[in-house]
């Protein structure tokens, strides 16, 4: 039986639920909210609390949003809706973000087709990205699919439902990864960088 | 400008909070929790409002328990209030235990005496302390401060308050750790175990 009162105990419980959190880190974390002091527990239940309430999906695109508003980058007149980057998760949103790279807007698919887990095309945001597609503005749809089976099955079959609607279709380029070292590289990654080396031209 | 909604900004801002935990990993838990569903949110908002309502120090020995009631230890009518262990945090309380050698109860001083950082003897539950010797029950007081310079003040502070009491007053031996490596034992460790070393008698 643990020493410690219960509340205390249910909480380190809580946070051992979370990736990467065993019973020592989970330990770690409630002692150091408990000593924080300044009322840290509680303003950390709050926010949670606002995040329960207020956050879901954009209903456009299906990236993280206030509840029942367009999300920020769909919201924002800056971005353009002709080129549209098709994601699994709104973290994949966050890594192209991140790059800098892209001026257009997103649809997160929330997921990739995997028939063994029951995953099917309907289970995907794939029928509100028809809809986006059938208003006329989307010239590109770039598939940033995982590079992984149910990736690859997953675009593939959107690629085969959009091409009627005459939009360009791509997808991110593979290859050694940047700063990578072809000596860790993978067999399908060094194959996959040799079909689709580029040219250089001096 | 981040892209994603505020009050999930928020919550990796006061994830980020958290010993151990940097922005990649806090974002990596907030989206984990949105993820997992079924209120997994809420859930850890409610279990943190009920420690922050519910958690308390032991008005006895200011171990945690819950608000306004004695701890599980110093309400365990098997411990025997005749040997007191003194520690300066309820952590150091929970590892105590998990050693499993000890049947006594505890004081929990709150920290140690450190001039440097404002922290004198009045900081601490030394006044309680002295309390507790006063009823009359203890016999041994055990100094489980931690091996440091502040812990060495403290403890030989509390040893000579607690001399005209007539308490026995003992402390954590020190030594080489069980299953730590000589080699990579600290000259203070090793000096210690050299003067302390224990006599085999085959």
């Amino acid at each position: 039986m643990s020493v410690l009162p219960d509340p205390v105990e249910a909480l380190i419980e809580e946070f051992t639920r979370l990736p990467g959190v065993g019973r020592k880190t989970a330990q770690r974390l409630v002692f150091h909210l408990l000593k924080a002091g300044e009322g840290a527990t509680g303003r950390l239940a709050d926010v949670l609390e606002q995040v329960e309430r207020e956050v879901g999906f954009c209903p456009r695109c299906r990236n993280l949003s206030e509840k029942g508003k367009l999300c920020k980058i769909c919201a924002d007149p800056r971005r353009s809706e002709k080129v549209l980057c098709v994601v699994e998760t709104p973290t994949d949103v966050l890594a192209i973000e991140r790059s800098g790279g892209f001026g257009g807007r997103y649809h997160v698919l929330g997921g990739s087709i995997n028939p063994l887990e029951g995953i099917g095309p309907e289970d995907l945001s794939i029928e509100e990205l028809l809809d986006r597609i059938r208003e006329g503005e989307v010239e590109e749809l770039i598939l940033a699919n995982n590079p992984t089976l149910d990736g690859d099955t997953t675009s593939l079959y959107i690629a085969r439902l959009v091409k009627p609607h005459g939009v360009q279709v791509s997808r991110l380029a593979r290859g050694i990864p940047m700063g990578g070292d072809l000596e860790f590289a993978d067999e399908h990654t060094i194959s996959r960088a040799l079909e689709a080396r580029t040219r250089v031209d001096l």
